[in-house]
């Protein structure tokens, strides 16, 4: 292996459930990429047993926190960031989404884009992404090879669509199922323990039973994970409800098609009606919460409290381009933003604190992916993906002041956090590392 | 005068109106800081017209807009901005605010902060600020000589606070308004035009009616403008009836004693009657629009719709610290983000677009803080305060793919600002002016 092994001496904090943060001080050490001690005082440095490892000393003002976990992207639409939001969805998808996916035909277009936006997600803190590439084979494989070449964590899905749209945006339902599993092949092939495919249904309105049962044999046969959306917006539920006349519910019909399992991850959800939740949670499928897209679109206001509340597994989501942020900084100060709304609009208790939000950036967006056990918290055991937090970096957003709150250690940390979270933005990401490897691109 | 005559040559865009944008390529020069042309063509720079002008040539991808005007924000909270968010309101104040801004009796601590504050307001775009100060005479003057030594137009206020508050942070009513007065005189006599002070009663907790009406009376003797929050959560709108029995609203307590008319500026404003809107409307008043820190504090929704309906002035604030964001952009974000929430929530049309955003950053808060016959937009015979936003700076937050949507020009001008409203932040700012002269900060 090329990780070196490293010792962290300083501050740093973790999420260890929803509601409680971990705050140390003192050392981490990596050996190969995994976390193997964690210590309340800062260890020997001088001694035998540490010797050839790289020492990190954090200043007083800086912080370790785990890696950002990104579970719902679409690297193709990167291009149109920021374009086209005052536009209603279908018009929004016909004149910027579907014209620019439709480009990844073109392999060198798509190697140059997914460079840029790999390195983009990372310099973000993004170290763990879950993709929507294209509906094009070679033009995705190269999506992956950016995440390999770049050291990031990611899995990468083909979009699936076989129903006709005006676009011409869509793939015979043969020809689909034999792409992807090629594509699912080519992914396993690259051997990179970082890098894994996912099954991509774009979503009911696109795909039929044929196409979403096919893609659930591909899964189960590769026990590969699979991912769509659902319950975006109202016009959107009721058309699959019209072209689904057997199914009672949006979820329904990804049911009755065998996606619905605990290696699904679903984005949105954000009308579920109290059935589908149970079913959903039943079936231990966990959401993408995007509330940048559901703002931008006009979508709606995701009621995650309740959804937590009910135990479904919830993690943070970019959505770009229907949501105008690369960085799940963003994701989480909007969650926040709509939780408080839906709270002020007479919902007691949705809303979700700065804590919860680092939580669902970081350990719940693991457990969305199902990569709890490898990553999201600073754990022995655990590989290491994490951002090196300089709240107060030259040249940063962040003016550090001859004052302080509290001279408490603890609340020293947990006010630089604070201040990151709220304020910060990636000049304040100093280091990146994914599985202990440096990851911060100079863009 | 030190400023330089200027040929702008380039892209350039400014509110017509709320709902219109102009869009420009051709020229505007600039003369002892103010504009005194603007033509659709590039004018002929080696002409002797121009001997000895600076002359500025945009590059295909920048443009040149109106500065941003931030119409509500407190200079010394900005050491807390980020921090104490998750605390409620009162003890938000007693824990962080109040403890901090008792801290500006130290002339020298005044100083220190304020120079950073206004850099950083200008580094961010912000040519012209509506200052709340602290309690502070000589504090508070540090922040006038800030906002002149920099080259910031700014309207400063020395809050005053007479009803007693757990923090001991109130002024005796005599003392108070003599001080008032003392500031008053103090800042006309820096013979600054750029930097004006404004009346500032802290709202109607903190204030009785004698301190109010004395302010008044001071306000119309030197026709300094007067600024305040309104009506910004349920429980201190409850208080200020209880305190002001024989007022039946809000507004009342400010119009009985004179505060509202139409040199006055209200923060907040959220839950205004139908009466009280009326009221201002009528009086001339009008308000901030605080979106960050309404969000945050929970404070509630501001239905921007429908003041803008029944032609309220409105601009944006960010209300450092209860916001957490020392950015127009960040409110111009929020700005559409409630609003939407509302208009998912039942308000047809009330969302607020990124166009009209922009005419509230720009023209609708000069209109607010009547300073729309020299500022807001490009306009012959305005003074020149702008910015040059570079969409695709180096290092900046936005990426720039050999993609467009369109080959149209107004169109890619159109493009560039959607991108730098939705996605970009300070270092897309590469050049702010104020009356013709550079006011950016390397920070
Ligand atoms: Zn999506
Ligand atoms: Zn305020």
């Amino acid at each position: 292996m090329s990780e070196q092994n490293l010792v962290f001496l300083g501050s740093f904090a973790s999420a260890k459930s929803l509601k409680e943060l971990t705050v140390n001080f003192g050392s981490i050490i990596v050996e190969d990429g995994k976390i193997t001690k964690i210590t309340n005082q800062l260890v020997d440095v001088q001694s035998d047993r540490y010797s050839g490892y790289k020492i990190v000393r954090l200043t007083d003002d800086q912080v370790l926190i785990p890696g950002f976990v990104d579970c719902h992207t679409h690297a193709p639409q990167f291009p149109n960031l920021g374009l086209g939001l005052d536009r209603p969805l279908l018009e929004w998808l016909e004149k910027y989404t579907f014209p620019l996916e439709k480009r990844y035909s073109d392999v060198e277009f798509a190697a140059k884009v997914y460079d840029v936006v790999v390195k983009r997600l990372l310099n973000n803190g993004t170290t763990t992404a879950c993709y929507f590439g294209s509906l094009h084979l070679e033009g995705t494989l190269e999506l992956a090879k950016s995440a390999i070449k770049h050291g990031q964590r990611a899995l990468v899905g083909k979009v699936s669509m076989n129903l006709k749209n005006d676009a011409g945006y869509y793939n015979d339902t043969k020809k689909e199922l034999a792409e992807v599993e090629r594509f699912v092949e080519a992914v396993l092939e690259y051997k990179n323990d970082l890098v894994q495919p996912i099954l991509t249904p774009r979503f009911a309105v696109s795909c039929d039973d044929e196409l979403m049962s096919g893609l659930a044999d591909i899964s189960d046969k590769y026990e590969c994970r699979i991912q769509s959306h659902i319950s975006e917006n109202h016009s959107e539920i009721e058309y699959v409800l019209k072209i689904n006349p057997d199914c009672e519910s949006y979820a329904h019909v990804y049911d009755k098609n065998r996606i619905l399992n605990n290696r699904c991850i679903m984005a949105h959800a954000i009308h579920l009606t109290d059935n589908e939740l149970q079913t959903m949670v039943h079936k231990g499928v966990a959401i993408a919460h995007c509330p940048a897209s559901n703002t931008r679109l006009c979508s709606g206001l995701c009621p995650v409290r309740k959804y937590l509340d009910s135990h479904l597994v919830v993690g943070l989501g970019t959505d770009v381009s229907g949501g105008d942020s690369a960085t799940i900084l963003d994701a989480m100060r909007r969650t926040m933003d709509v939780s408080a709304h839906l709270e002020m609009k007479g919902n007691k208790g949705f809303a979700i604190s700065w804590i919860e939000a680092f939580y669902l950036a970081t350990l719940g967006g693991a457990k969305a992916l199902k990569l709890d056990h490898k990553i999201g918290s600073f754990e022995v055991g655990k590989e290491f993906d994490a951002l090196l937090i300089d709240p107060y970096a030259v040249d940063g957003p962040i003016d550090k002041h001859a004052y302080s709150v509290s001279g408490n250690a603890e609340e020293h940390v947990i006010n630089l956090l604070q201040k990151f979270i709220y304020v910060g933005d990636d000049r304040n990401i100093a280091q990146v590392y994914v599985k202990g490897e440096k990851a911060k691109y100079l863009l």
